[in-house]
């Protein structure tokens, strides 16, 4: 056996069993060694932004890392916007980049690039397979680094390490550490602020938004007085039967007038809240300058298990009478009339099925929805972490192969999904049960909004050049079929209540182009 | 005026008159100030790989550089697999690359990433504006240095240097230092070797295979027998009346057999050839290990004028009798019967108009093009340089913009047109006069040569699944008319010379599915 062989192995017995590709030359021995390997899946993507978007939606959904295959430098280059959005939304992935045959790199031939430099700034580790006897160690190492990290792992695999000869060896998966053992001394500083009665906000990110977890922040929260937040994260479970934490505007002042009131913040997950931008004369962090931030546990905690304990350092047991307050359902009519971005949102509140996966890239569009959401039946949400746009469709690939008896929904914006828009040929050769819809307002509107900001109201030929898709309108109908997905285009709430109606109680990807009004 | 509109100035009084953008938040006031400098044309692109790749392609055949408007880190990731390209090609291109203000940074809001450490491997140059009192400085620097150095510079620009403000100042142009001089003992080591009658071969690179200097390259052949051959470089002006080098062939074997007799060999334009990949058992160069390299200029120098001391050197005045062997018109017959990779080639060979462009990413496909090329009608050919798939349509989208009253001819592999079709949309947004022809064999043909290479021919379901773009095939009349772009398939020789003769009668940009048999 080969090198190539050994990592393929390593990855299957840690039951990393998907790989997202789009290999070259140098990768051959790689893509020969997987064709050995029935039992992994492998998925090819057009792009690499497909290939990195869908292992970090697979992750999200399947809580567990993919492998990627990606060609060298520039085949990383392309895949990391969306593994800027990973490394944001702490998803586990295990990247698998070939380089040039050690002794070729000297010679600078064209492909030669300094991974490592590319690398770096997307990844939480780096390393490079020194040759075919170091091929076992350092995937172990990758896999190991993604799971206790939460987050990405870039593995440079020289041509000559996936051609080397290695011998057989009997391998078991990897023996994970114990996660980070929870501070005691930050436990009791948020137990005593939580007992203090002063005027708290918890800050839910991470693991700490999945159903069990926001239970817990729920009891603590109905127990304690304490406001539940939450930042934009990896995955949260959502829905009627639920806990719901109210996500953190993304305005700058809404926000700040949002947390204006707390004294102390409690971050279980992740740091305090900064402005995603920053603007002149607006601060960068929302918190008020004299809250105290208490970060009780970072992402590689085991963060329901932080919530539990903080639960028991302030007296509150899980058989406790404080039962959350958890949303119930709540019947939401089918909107008619015009077709825009509050009406789209209504429809899919009023369609969406239980258990559905709803991947966001909506931007400005699906705020509504947003509103409406701990009331409608149960459901995963998983939006852009990163602010790098370009994963929604990718996103959608990846939930549609981790979980193939669920409906996946993706809110996609125009602008940004055009980045990655093969990705709906993956959809097509997989066989995904995708709905797209696409909120078709022919143009980058979260930066009109911002041009506005910056007080220039009215937009000259250059910046309506840059900020419109117009001149031609794209026909996103005729692009998804280009790719083998069906698709249709509503131009009212009526016709998009339809289609929507069609597209869900079908299989397979489906389209949907939301044409808004003015 | 704020720094932003300094940055404008600058580049406008350098003749800097054409931005690629795809902007983002952080950008804003650099949009706005654009949007008040009706002299830049800005130029939108749907995804980054389009705003690169259309940068490179313009400087090609601009001979100026443009320059990018990209959005923080992970715009540029975006782009850097075609900035790749242009560093390979010494394409001058100024990256402006917006980022968070520098207050801002500390707080490691979502966007923000290591712009430097992503930017390094793929710019020559790479710098940071301090503040906008800096702009003027940093934006001449990043302008000289593309230029000097003929490649990549990539600028950081801080929201607040932007939106500070800056005292209006008289600008001028930036006065260019010389090329460096000729190295005196590089071109007497040249001489000799020419003058003593060893087996010579002269490498010509870059700007050694602008007309001028290869008819230069040409009078020295004649007179000394030495061979002329060519790397991949960013443009080459070839056809009837010109003088042709041989390309080195991309087959290591046949490189190293064409290259098999030379005792000597003379660089002018970079490095000697290597391989492009490394492969068990094979060497990574492909001269003989005794044959003495001199590398006459590097691409900073002014080739032709290297090249005309060469000759002078050797004592042949441009007057002298030695008349290179200059290619004569031969007509091409249209092509019939089978559509293949041969007969689309002949039929381009066929029609190509006079002063065509040529921009070629047909990766496997127009090789008999290639040995036609020196007898067809003038024209330039840019091709990939770099390896980094995904430039062909971009290319020709830079080339459009620079070049408006030639038609470009944009030869374009299937797979690596997917990366970054986006650009089809800028082509019909902006009008272009490009007639895109793909090479429809749905697969990533080098691949199956690749593998076939390293000892596989029977493809299992993951070889296939990676190796071949069909189970759906794409439509890529589907496609182009989504974005606006008229689009017609051929499947058989005759048809496929119909659709060329209408696509090059009328101007705009138009695409012709080639849909290769077998």
């Amino acid at each position: 056996m080969n090198g190539a062989d050994m990592l393929c192995d390593v990855l299957l017995v840690n039951n990393v069993d998907v790989c997202f590709a789009n290999p070259g030359t140098s990768e051959m021995h790689f893509v020969a060694a997987l064709d050995r390997k029935p039992a992994m899946r492998c998925v090819l993507g057009l792009s690499e932004g497909v290939v990195t978007g869908a292992a970090d939606g697979y992750a999200r959904m399947a809580d567990k890392p993919a492998a990627t295959l990606l060609h060298t430098g520039p085949g990383l280059a392309n895949g990391l916007a969306n593994l800027h959005n990973a490394r944001r939304a702490r998803t586990p992935i295990i990247n698998v980049v070939g380089d040039h045959a050690t002794y070729h790199l000297a010679h600078d031939a064209p492909l030669t690039s300094d991974i490592e430099s590319l690398a770096r700034p997307m990844s939480h580790w780096v390393g490079r397979i020194a040759d075919a006897a170091d091929v076992r160690a350092r995937t172990e190492e990758a896999y190991m680094e993604a799971l206790m990290r939460r987050g990405v792992s870039t593995m440079i695999l020289p041509a000559n390490a996936a051609w080397g000869d290695v011998k057989p060896e009997a391998l078991s998966p990897v023996t994970l550490p114990e996660r980070p053992a929870i501070s005691s001394a930050a436990l009791s500083a948020a137990a005593t602020a939580l007992r203090d009665g002063k005027r708290t906000v918890i800050i839910l990110a991470g693991r700490a938004l999945r159903a069990n977890a926001l239970e817990t922040a729920g009891r603590i929260s109905v127990a304690t007085g304490a406001a539940l937040f939450s930042q934009t994260s990896d995955r949260t479970e959502r829905g009627a039967g639920r806990v719901a934490a109210r996500p953190i505007p993304y305005n700058v002042d809404q926000a700040i007038a949002a947390l204006r009131q707390f004294e102390v913040a409690i971050c279980v997950g992740g740091k305090q809240p900064v402005s995603f931008f920053a603007y002149p004369g607006k601060p960068s962090t929302m918190l008020q300058p004299d809250c105290k931030v208490i970060e009780l546990a970072g992402h590689e905690s085991d963060l329901a298990k932080v919530l539990d304990a903080l639960a028991e350092e302030i007296g509150i047991r899980k058989d406790s009478p404080f039962a959350p307050n958890r949303f119930t359902q709540h019947e939401i009519a089918a909107p008619t009339g015009e077709l825009n971005a509050d009406s789209i949102s209504v429809a899919v509140a009023h369609a969406l099925p239980e258990n559905a996966i709803i991947c966001e890239e909506s931007i400005t569009s699906a705020g509504r929805l947003a509103a409406l959401a701990p009331g409608l039946k149960p459901h995963d949400h998983i939006p852009l972490t990163g602010g790098a746009i370009g994963e929604g469709i990718p996103l959608a690939v990846g939930a549609g192969i981790a979980c193939p008896d669920r409906k996946v929904i993706a809110l996609q914006a125009d602008g940004s999904g055009m980045y990655t828009i093969q990705g709906l040929w993956t959809q097509a050769r997989e066989d995904l049960d995708v709905l797209t819809i696409v909120f078709s307002n022919r143009g980058y509107s979260i930066l009109k909004g911002e041009m506005r900001n910056v007080g220039v109201n009215d937009f000259g030929r250059n910046a309506r050049r840059m900020l419109e898709i117009v001149d031609p309108a794209l026909d996103w109908c005729s692009l998804a079929r280009g790719m083998g997905v069906e698709a249709a285009r509503a131009e009212s709430a009526d016709q998009f209540t339809k289609l929507l109606n069609i597209g869900l109680s079908r299989r397979g990807p489906f389209l949907i182009e939301a044409l808004m009004a003015g």
